[in-house]
C-alpha cells in the first residue's frame, strides 16, 4: 500500500506505545490539523456510553475540533465517577502539547471495560506521540487502535468541487458491533474540503445509516462505538454547491462502505460477508427490520458457516420479526442462483447450486417478500466456532 | 423412572416407527382419550406456521379432542399446498382406526422444514401405533417426539379438588427455542381433572406465559411450536372452585416449568443453565425486555460457557435494551455473590467468586435495576463450540 495515497492536505498522523494494552504495541492514535476545522460525529446508542463518548458528544457540538486523540486497551466504559476526570485529561495532556484548547480535542477509547484508564501512562508517552506525527502516518494510526481486529482498515476517496481537488481519508477499527471487553467500532474520517459543520454533520449521518448501520457481527451494540470526521478545508475550495455536496457525500458514503465492509471481513471468527438484501417489503421499516432479523440469527448465521442453503431458518426469521408478510409469496437467492420460489423450495439441484455459491467468501442473499415496493440490505457475517473461542476465551 | 408415575386415568399413549425420521427409530407419537376431553392450545407466533399448526389451530376452538398425533423427523412447514392435506389425511388415518371423527384430532410435527410429509409411511404404521397404545405408554410417546433431543422430557404433578384425586402428566421435546430444520419445541399435556375447556385455556396460557414463554436458547422461534393439554374428567370431580382452580393452576405450571427447564438443559451444546433475573424496572414490560435482552445476547451467553462473570457484557445488554436505565444504579449478583454495585465492579476477589459460582451447571445472573418496582425473568444456557457444531453441520 503506497502511505502517499493516506496523505491530507494539513493533517497529521501518529501512534506510541503507552503501556495500556496488555500485550504490548501502539495503543495511542493522534489525528492533528494545523488549522481549525469543521467537525461532526455519530455515537453508540447504547444507554451504556464509555466517557469519553460522553466527554466527545459533549464537545462536538460547537462543530469544530483540531485533534482525535484514541487510545486501545482500555475502553473507560463502566469505570464509575473517575471515567470523565480521566478522559478530560488525557485530552488536556494532548492539547497541552499541541498548543490548542482542550475542547478542540476528540477523545476514543476502545478495550477493557470496567478498569480505570491509567492517565498518567498517557502522559508519559505523550512527547513520543506528538514527536510521532507525520503527514503519511494514517497506517501507523490505524494499527495503534487495533484490538482484536486483525488487520488495519483504511480507505481514501478523492473528489473535485469548485475547481478544487480533495481527499477524504478514514480508518476503522472493530471486529464485532460489539465486545463490550473489547469496545469496539471506532472510525475517524478526515478531508481537505472547506465545509460547514451543519453540512459535514448531515453528510455524516446519512453516509453513516447506510454504512455502520447496515453492518453486523452478533447484533449487539457497543458502549464505546463513535465515527469521527474532521474537516480543515485545506483544499482551498468554495462552498460547495448541491453538486459538489453531493460528491461529497458519495464519497464519503464509499469510504465509510469501504471500512464497514473491513469491520465484517474481520468479524470475530467470520469467514464469510453476506449481504441479506430484502425486496419487496411494505415499507422501509419493515425492510430494514427483516434484513437486520435475519443478519442477526445464530441459526442463520451457523447455516453460512456450514455453506448451508437452509432457506427454513431464513423464512423462520423472517416469521419471527413481526413485519408483514406471506410465507407463499417469499422468493429467495443466492446470488443469482433462485432457491425458493413462492415459500417451496426449488429442488435438490437449486440448492445445491445455491450452497456451491455459498462457499465463496462473500455472496447474497436476496429475499423478495413480494408485499410491497421497499427494500433494505444489511452486511453480516458466519457465526463460528471460532467466534465462541474469542468470546468465551476473552478473560479466562 | 417407574413408568406408573405417568399413568393418567382413560388416557393411553403409544409410539411407532413410521420410516420418517432419517436415523430411523420412533417417530409417530399417539396420545388418546377412551373419553371426551376438554381442549386447549397454545401455539408459535411466528408468521411462518407448520400445516399442522394451522390444522390444530382451527380444531381447537371447539375446545373438545380425544387425540394427538405427532410425528418427528418432518415439520410439514413451507411445504406449500400440499402441507394442510397432509395433515388432514395423518388426522383421518389415526381418527378411521380409533373409531373418532376426525375434528377429534390434534396434529403436531417436528422435523426438517420444506420436506413433503409422506402419509403414506404415516397409513401404514397406523396399525402398529393404535396395537402400540398402553396406559403407561407415556416415556414411548416422549421418546418418539424427540430430534436433536438427548434425554425424553416428562413431569407429573398430583391434586385433589372437591375430594377427587387427579393427576397432570406432560411430556415435551426441544432443544432449541427453534431450529427450523428441526423444528421444534412440542409439549403435551394430559389430565383426569373434570375441568371447561375455557377453564382450561385459560390455566394453560397463564402457565405457558411464566415457563415456555420465559425460556431461550437461541432468541429465535419456531414455526412449530405447540403446547396441547387434554383434560379427560376421568377423576369425577365437581367442577372445581376457586382453591381447586387455582391448585390445577399451580400444578400445571409446575409440569410446564419442568419440561421448560429440561428443554433448557438440553439445548443445543448447552453445559450451563441460567437464570436471568432483573429486579427494579419501571414496568413489567420492560423487565421482561431487560430479561430477554441479556437471555439472548451472544456475548453474555459465550462469557457463561466461559464461565467468566463478565458483567460489561450485561450492563452492555441492557443499555442498547431500550429500557429505562442508569448504568450507575446497577447492581448485579452471580447467586449470592454480588460482584457490581452501582455500575462498577467490587474488585477482583469479588469476580473471581461469582466465576466460581458459574462452574455450577446452573446458576442465577440477578441484577437489579434500581429504578423501579417490577421483576421478571429468563431462563437461558450457554452458546458453546457444539451449539455452532450442531447448527453448522446439520444438513451438510
Amino acid at each position: 500500500m503506497d502511505s502517499n495515497q493516506f496523505v491530507v492536505n494539513g493533517f497529521s498522523f501518529g501512534a506510541a506505545a503507552a503501556g495500556i494494552k496488555k500485550k504490548g504495541g501502539a495503543d495511542l492514535a493522534l489525528i492533528f490539523s494545523d488549522r481549525p476545522c469543521s467537525a461532526a460525529g455519530v455515537f453508540t446508542t447504547n444507554r451504556v456510553k464509555a466517557a469519553p463518548v460522553l466527554v466527545s458528544m459533549d464537545r462536538i457540538r460547537r462543530g469544530t475540533a483540531r485533534a482525535i486523540l484514541a487510545n486501545s486497551g482500555n475502553a473507560n466504559a463502566c469505570t464509575g465517577a473517575s471515567g470523565t476526570p480521566a478522559a478530560r485529561k488525557a485530552g488536556k495532556v494532548a492539547a497541552a502539547e499541541l498548543g490548542i484548547d482542550q475542547e478542540d480535542v476528540l477523545l476514543a477509547s476502545t478495550g477493557v471495560i470496567g478498569a480505570p484508564l491509567d492517565t498518567a501512562k498517557i502522559e508519559q508517552a505523550m512527547p513520543s506521540l506528538i514527536g510521532a506525527l507525520r503527514r503519511d502516518g494514517l497506517m501507523d494510526a490505524a494499527r495503534a487502535i487495533m484490538t482484536t481486529d486483525s488487520f488495519p482498515k483504511l480507505s481514501v476517496f478523492e473528489g473535485e468541487t469548485g475547481g478544487r481537488r480533495y481527499r477524504i481519508v478514514g480508518i476503522a477499527k472493530g471486529a464485532g458491533m460489539i465486545m463490550p471487553q473489547m469496545a469496539t467500532m471506532l472510525c475517524f474520517v478526515v478531508s481537505d474540503i472547506s465545509i460547514s459543520s451543519r453540512n459535514l454533520q448531515e453528510a455524516l449521518v446519512e453516509a453513516v445509516g447506510t454504512t455502520f448501520n447496515r453492518i453486523t457481527v452478533d447484533g449487539d451494540t457497543s458502549t464505546n462505538d463513535t465515527v469521527f470526521i474532521l474537516a480543515n478545508g485545506a483544499a482551498e475550495n468554495p462552498e460547495s454547491d448541491k453538486a459538489g455536496l453531493q460528491g461529497f457525500r458519495a464519497g464519503l458514503t464509499g469510504v465509510l462502505g469501504d471500512l464497514a465492509r473491513m469491520v465484517v471481513k474481520d468479524g470475530e471468527g467470520a469467514t464469510k460477508t453476506v449481504k441479506i438484501e430484502i425486496r419487496g417489503a411494505v415499507s422501509a421499516q419493515q425492510a430494514e427490520k427483516a434484513a437486520r432479523t435475519v443478519a442477526n440469527s445464530a441459526l442463520v448465521k451457523t447455516a453460512f458457516y456450514g455453506q448451508d442453503p437452509n432457506w427454513g431458518r431464513i423464512l423462520a426469521a423472517l416469521g419471527r420479526s413481526g413485519i408483514d408478510m406471506d410465507p407463499d409469496l417469499v422468493d429467495i437467492q443466492i446470488d443469482s442462483v433462485q432457491i425458493v420460489s413462492h415459500g417451496v423450495t426449488l429442488g435438490a439441484e437449486a440448492e445445491a447450486a445455491g450452497a456451491e455459491r455459498m462457499k465463496n467468501p462473500d455472496f447474497s442473499v436476496v429475499i423478495d417478500l413480494h408485499m410491497g415496493a421497499f427494500s433494505d440490505q444489511m452486511l453480516t457475517c458466519d457465526f463460528t466456532h471460532d467466534y465462541v473461542s474469542i468470546n468465551a476465551d476473552y478473560r479466562t
